[in-house]
C-alpha cells in the first residue's frame, strides 16, 4: 500500500526521532533516505538478527535501530555488519555485533541501493561494499531495501555504474574482459580509482576485501540479468558483481509524495 | 594417436635432455611427469607467448623450455607465469617474461592437473594457484594440460579434492554453503591449511591473491560440470572454482606404456 508521507519543517527534526508531521514541507534528498530508512526500522523486532547495510540511507537505519535499543523500545537486537565502515558505527552506537560465521541466518537485513528496477533487482556497490553486502543480504530471510525515489530506473545500468568487484592481479586484462563482454550493451569499463571525480588517475580504489572495483558503464540495457550475471562470474578474475538479482523481499521508496511499499503490501 | 613410449634406464638421465631411449625401464612417477612435460614442450615454437603452469609436473616444462632456449632451439619466448613460485622459477631460468595485462592473448599455455575426467575437463588448484591459472588459460589459443595416467579419473572429485578459492571474510559460512551445495554428493568441505598432513589445525593456506582454499570432497558424481560451476560462482563468498571445464584443447598423458595425446590426434 502507499503510505501518507509525513511532511517536515526542515531537516533537524528528523535527527533522531521518528519523523513528526508538519505543514511546512521542505524535503532535500537526505530526508528522503532518512524517511525510507525510519520506515524500514519499523519492521525490526526485538530479539532479530539484523543485517546492517553501508551506505548514506543505510547510515540512518543503523543510528534509528541504536536510538530505538537506547529508549529500550528494541532489545536483543544482534547486527551483523556490511562493512567495516558500518562496523565502526554501529559499535560506537553501542549496538551488539555478530557477523555470519556465528548466525548464518539473518532475521532481516536493511540497506540501500543506487538503482531499483521495476522487477526489484538492485544496483549495488556504488559505496564498494558490494560483496559482504550481498554475503549477507543473501542469507536473510528478508530483505528490506531503502532508497529515495531518484533511485527507482527503467533497467539496471540506466543511471550510473554497475560495479564489478575483481582481483588485483591483472585487473586490466580483466577489465578489457567485461568490456568485451558488454560490447552488444556499448559498455565502457573503468577501474574505479580514489581520486575525486572520477576522471583523474588517482591510486585503484581497494575494497574491504582487498579488491579492485571496476565500474561498468552501459550504453543501453543488457538484457536478461541472470545470464548476464552468470557470464559476469565465470571471468576469472571476477569476485562479485554488483547485481542483486531476485534478493530484495520488500523496497521502500521514499519521495516527495510520500513513502511505499514495493511490491504493494495488503 | 598413441605414441610409442620412450624409456629410461632411470630418472637422471632426464635431468635436462630429451628423454633418450633404453632398453631397462624403472619409471618413477616423476619421470613420467617429466616425459608429458617434454612432449608438450614441442609444441612451443619460437616467437610464441607461453602460459607456464605451477606444480611439480609443470615445473618440468618450464625448465625444458628455459634449456632449449639456452641451447638456442627456441628463441623469442615470453613466458605468462600462473603464480609466484613459477614466476620465480622462471626468473631464476632467465626465460623473458610478462603478464596478462600487456599479453592479453597467449598462444600456448602448459600446466599440470589434479584430474582429467573423459571429456578433458579438469581439477586444478590442490597446489592453490588455480585462480592465475585460470585466468591465464582461459586467454590462450592452446592448453596443454600435462599428466601421468594416475590423474585421469571417470568423474571430477573422484581422486580428491576440488578446491574453491573463497574470501577470507565469513569463510566458514562460505564452507557451509558449498557443503550444502553439494549435499546430493556427499560433499564434506574442508578449509585448507597449512599444516602438513591436513587433519591438524594449522593456519589457513593463503592464495597469491590473499585468500584463502575450501576443499570439496564429494562421495558421488556431482553431474552436470557447468551447472554446478555457476552455482558455485554464485556464492557470493567464492572467487573461483578449481574445475577447468571445455579449456584443455590437448592432454598429454605418460604411463608405463608410453606417451600419448587426447583427444587422438591424427
Amino acid at each position: 500500500m502507499a503510505t501518507s508521507c509525513p511532511t517536515f519543517i526542515g531537516s533537524d527534526n528528523l535527527s533522531n526521532d521518528a519523523p513528526s508531521v508538519s505543514s511546512s514541507v521542505v524535503l532535500t534528498q537526505d530526508d528522503l533516505k532518512k524517511i525510507a530508512a525510519f520506515k524500514a526500522v519499523e519492521f525490526v523486532q526485538s530479539g532479530m538478527v539484523v543485517g546492517l547495510g553501508t551506505g548514506s540511507t543505510a547510515k540512518h537505519a543503523v543510528d534509528r535501530i541504536a536510538h530505538l535499543l537506547r529508549q529500550g523500545k528494541l532489545k536483543n537486537i544482534i547486527g551483523i555488519p556490511t562493512s567495516k565502515k558500518t562496523h565502526q558505527q554501529a559499535l560506537s552506537l553501542g549496538i551488539p555485533l555478530s557477523d555470519l560465521d556465528s548466525h548464518p541466518t539473518i532475521d532481516l537485513s536493511i540497506d540501500g541501493a543506487d538503482e531499483v528496477d521495476p522487477d526489484f533487482n538492485l544496483v549495488k556497490g556504488r559505496g564498494g561494499s558490494l560483496l559482504r553486502e550481498k554475503m549477507i543480504e543473501s542469507a536473510s530471510k528478508k530483505f528490506i531495501v531503502i532508497v529515495d525515489e531518484t533511485k527507482l530506473v527503467k533497467h539496471v545500468g540506466a543511471n550510473g555504474a554497475m560495479p564489478v568487484e575483481v582481483v588485483p592481479f591483472c585487473w586490466k586484462f580483466t577489465q578489457e574482459s567485461l568490456q568485451k563482454l558488454f560490447d552488444y550493451a556499448g559498455c565502457e569499463a573503468k577501474l574505479r580509482s580514489t581520486s575525486v571525480g572520477g576522471g583523474e588517475k588517482g591510486e585503484a580504489f581497494v575494497t574491504d576485501n582487498g579488491n579492485y572495483i571496476v565500474d561498468l558503464f552501459f550504453k543501453r540495457d543488457i538484457g536478461d540479468l541472470k545470464a548476464a550475471g552468470d557470464a559476469i562470474l565465470r571471468l576469472a578474475g571476477v569476485v562479485e558483481h554488483g547485481m542483486f538479482i531476485d534478493m530484495a523481499t520488500t523496497v521502500v521508496v521514499a519521495g516527495e509524495h510520500g513513502v511505499r511499499l514495493m511490491p504493494d503490501e495488503k
